[in-house]
């Protein structure tokens, strides 16, 4: 009398999260020096100074009930409207306060947003490689899940492919750019055929197709990559967001979902996507966590390490013979193993207490994932391990 | 294509909530003095000292990725085993770190657990009054919403009228005591009756009913009020709390749910709400507060304000003729509207600036709820108003 699709879900946690804790098992047993764990997305440079101010500065105040009390459900205003001035002046467009909405982080704002679209036989397409969570997102919020082949020269999107998987039933499609894994961040072009193609389809179908920006790597970006404001070239466009990655805070569970008044049917998605939020127990995002936001609204993160991580791991990798499309945003390679599936080669790096994640979940069983947001010590030290595995085959 | 259930609960937030924004709105037009808020239980004495210096102590360390990394899912080792010493402790029984999982507060601890006992036609059974935002998470969890109607003599449970809507559905009872709205506390043999009917209903359906103990009051209790241990009474119960109302910090959305042992299908219970948590996009509960947590376990709260505001409330409405069982716990008071509906008596004291919330969401439509947790000056100036609507009737 359990429900059997909830216990597989929680019985079998994500491959990333399984990686993980068995590192932290293994680093007890070999000593944390001798993992080379570069399994999950877990920011590796400090919070920003900042926001380390402005996490102290907030918590010695006196009054501790204008610290810790509720605030309203989409957030405290003057919170809000700190992530709209600051929306307001990145993207040159008005941004209101009131469609912001702060949630425990980018995860929940997503599945509010995948739950208010979901209807009668609903789908929603991703792009391969796409984050593995986006599946179960999708599933259990009601929807059926659309993954679309991913353009392995590059990572942009394969759109012969997307347009042959859309239908009359096309809800939204996840866009997540930068993209974990890939680290591909969309060009111009990509999006204005994306915006082209979405077009026709809701015409051709007579309703919307809304792009969901999956946007928690937006900061993250590297040489002259540049992540373009969506909803300037596709008006149909909610954006869901964390501070996770750019503030370095991703255990504190701050984000938002913000629905542009471009968006058709702005206000009522906006209603419907919060009221997901309440039925699966939102009541606000942590008030302390807001409070953060509203002072650092504009801050931006020092890259410096991720670029030289990225570097690092990058040139040894191809010069070892790795084939890898080099990133432009976020912080992971995405690494073709060298002989057989992504799995396989998991399993036997995890033999050298080298944690890598097989790109199965990803949708690309060929792949494996890396992430940089690890120390640039440990990447030098793992080398090794990685050439030896290549040479192995 | 929007979905419609989502739009109506977003729409329409809570009654309690919507007297909450209007009483800030109120305020800001007729002055913070002139509106007598008794809609929302936010806590009114500050956070325990310990809990303070546990946020600047925390927030002072240097090395910022301990403090806010991700955690594993159901938190950090460390904060669920000092959970579950003090639950070890509290109640005499052994207690184990992993049957504790760290939610953003008790409403998504709740959710996750209906999500889990949701199946082909379960019901869930909630005794009246109950707290209003049950309805919607065990109806939009998948599982019929049935109330019991109240005990009107002492608001403890009318177990002829539960015995009457077990049946072969029932996955559930939810038991929140100490109960919002009425302040009841129950008793020990209402708990051991209750545990009397659900082992002879599981024997004759073949299947455990489950209690649900939704306990964020637990710490809450006057006089010689005593909250028992219910596991140790029925076994088959699963505890949701939240630091919320101990540490008055309902806005940094911290608490759990904790399945004992003694549950049948313990591990498969727990496994099933953890993977609910997940596709409701839980990652893990705030990193810093679980922290906080992990350091003040063990914290009692100061019950002398709540305690005055309760006695100074309950002793002047009944003295003006208000009908009023007087609360053992949490910080309400639950009173028969003197003539009519509840609905019409808040809606005649909201134009008096007096914000109550009428009882109809909570089962008991010629009820109303006054929160006790505001200041007590704010009581005192506010009698005159109660007085004067009682006399009007």
């Amino acid at each position: 009398m359990i429900n059997e699709s909830m216990y597989q879900l929680g019985s079998k946690p994500s491959c990333i999260r399984e990686l993980f804790m068995y590192g932290l098992k293994q680093a007890a047993i070999v000593g944390k020096e001798n993992v080379y764990d570069f399994s999950i997305g877990n920011p590796s440079v400090p919070a920003p100074q900042a926001v380390t101010d402005a996490f102290r500065a907030i918590t010695a105040q006196e009054d501790t009930l204008a610290i810790h009390s509720y605030t309203p459900a989409g957030g405290a205003p003057d919170a809000r409207a700190a992530v709209a001035a600051d929306l307001a002046a990145r993207t040159d467009t008005p941004v209101r306060a009131e469609n912001v909405f702060f949630t425990c982080g980018a995860a929940p704002a997503l599945v509010s947003v995948l739950r208010a679209l979901a209807v009668e036989n609903s789908e929603v397409i991703a792009i391969t490689p796409y984050f593995p969570e986006y599946r179960p997102f999708v599933e259990c919020s009601g929807s059926k899940f659309v993954p679309v082949p991913a353009d392995m020269e590059n990572f942009q999107i394969n759109f012969a492919e997307m347009e042959k998987r859309i239908t009359a039933n096309t809800q939204a499609v996840i866009v997540n750019s930068p993209n974990n894994p890939s680290g591909a961040v969309y060009s111009l072009e990509t999006l204005q055929t994306l915006a082209k193609l979405l077009t026709a389809k809701s015409q051709e179908y007579g309703h919307p197709i809304y792009v969901i920006a999956d946007e928690p790597y937006r900061e993250l970006v590297y040489d002259d990559a540049y992540v373009h404001y969506i909803p300037a070239i596709y008006p149909n466009t909610v954006i869901c967001y964390s501070y996770s990655k750019v503030f370095s805070l991703p255990g504190e569970r701050i984000g938002y979902f913000f629905i542009p008044d471009c968006v058709e049917d702005s206000a009522r998605l906006f209603a419907a996507a919060a009221g997901a939020a309440r039925i699966m127990g939102h009541v606000c995002a942590p008030s302390l966590q807001q409070q953060v936001v509203r002072a650092c609204a504009t801050v931006k993160p020092d890259l410096t390490e991720y670029d030289r991580n990225r570097t690092l791991l990058y040139e040894a990798l191809t010069e070892y013979g790795y084939t890898c499309v080099k990133p432009q945003g976020a912080f992971y390679l995405f690494v073709k193993a060298p002989k057989g599936t992504a799995k396989e080669f998991s399993d036997r790096a995890k033999q050298e207490n080298l944690l890598i994640v097989p790109g199965d979940d990803f949708g690309c069983p060929e792949y494996f994932r890396a992430s940089t947001c690890v120390s640039n010590d440990m990447i030098r030290r793992s080398l090794p391990v990685f050439k030896k595995l290549i040479e192995e085959v």
